[in-house]
């Protein structure tokens, strides 16, 4: 085997804070919503309704801010205000402008890993927002190839490596996300990297990936990965 | 000149019917909103809403339901009671369920249009509601490549047409929209094929181009697009 041809970054708590600003946003939401009933489940309640929703609105502010509309509504037996509702409206307009703020040493370990190998931004969510991120992040001109797409599952990452012309077994990921970014792309013979950050939307962490899974590493910082992928190059080589 | 090599198929109210609902939506909400206020310009005021929203939600259903529930409280002064804006999101999710309804002939107009060029689908909008629709039309199996973006402008098919290795002269456009389908492409140097819609949403309308332009056609129905792409392709291959 001639190792690994492609790294792939995932971009939301990869490259960039994010769940960061939705978990704000939901905290103000809770606070919102608090003061019209005393019960301690608001974050399950909304969760619920972000799920339900995901299939018609897909991922996103705009998806987030629907369902949290909503869920003030169900939540608050109708009795909400429209100024309330308004706020709501009003995260999702902050989310929206927040700057992009990169991860620490994201941007050396991506220099350094776009200086061995082929590299790729595959990012799911809002085509707008997404695009909006990429632009400001200073870091899209190293990436051969920048892909929003809806939904990360193995459907996708099979489209996109026959488009990129990649065998899986000389594609690597790199993500914060089990269910997004890893255990797809082992799932058809690639290899992964695993960056958890501090803060993992539930959705996200709806994946079984065994820790000692082949063809995976796990690395707790941005600084870490090219000797990781250096690693994975060397064993998919020997392969 | 060989004529030409390339045409581009608008989606929403080219292939399929999408203002339709958009309005009828809209007509949904002035109904909920004239229950709190005697006014006649409440289409106005979402709409200024809505372009104004454009720079931060870009285009699409979820988008407009959010512009919809703020311009419910503004427009009410607050008063909409929390059950109606409910109401307002659920108009975005009977958008977002809608069939996809194929314009009257243009199933057999593709069909002959693909016969005689490559085709490609150019649409702009929410990424997840555009490739649902794209999935259950039908006709996506025709179409060379599918392109989602988040805006129609001149960059936008520079960038395009550059990707498809396609120059513009050698590049026809078919759409409803003189501003996003038609007027982009002919700055550029390409050929547009305008289909009016019997709807067509403010913000669409916005564009300057002549109806005698150059390299401009403009067909009442779909079953005229062969007929019309014939005639640009001599013209294009005389030029």
């Amino acid at each position: 085997m001639a190792g690994i041809r492609m790294v792939g970054f995932d971009a939301d708590d990869t490259l960039w804070r994010s769940e960061d600003y939705f978990r704000a946003a939901q905290d103000e939401f809770e606070q919102i919503v608090g003061r019209y009933v005393d019960i301690d489940d608001v974050a399950d309640r909304l969760y619920a309704i972000e799920k339900a929703n995901i299939a018609l609105f897909g991922y996103g502010v705009k998806g987030m801010a629907l369902s949290m509309v909503e869920a003030a509504v169900t939540i608050t037996d109708a009795r909400i205000s429209a100024s309330d509702v308004h706020r709501i409206v009003g995260l999702a307009k902050t989310l929206l402008q927040h700057p992009v703020e990169l991860l620490p040493g994201i941007r050396d370990a991506v220099e350094a890993v776009a200086g061995a190998f082929e590299i790729v931004l595959i990012t799911k969510g809002d085509l707008f927002h997404q695009e909006q991120k990429v632009r400001d992040c200073g870091l899209a001109d190293l990436f051969r190839r920048i892909e929003i797409v809806s939904e990360k599952d193995v459907s996708t990452y099979r489209r996109l490596l026959e488009e990129f012309d990649c065998p899986a077994e000389a594609f690597a990921m790199v993500g914060n996300s089990l269910r997004s970014d890893i255990a797809p792309v082992l799932t058809l013979g690639g290899w992964g990297v695993h960056v958890p950050y501090h803060l993992t939307w539930a959705h996200e962490t709806e994946a079984e990936v065994a820790a000692d899974a082949p063809r995976l590493r796990v690395v707790a910082s941005a600084d870490a990965l090219p000797e990781a992928l250096r690693s994975i190059h060397e064993a998919a080589a020997g392969a």
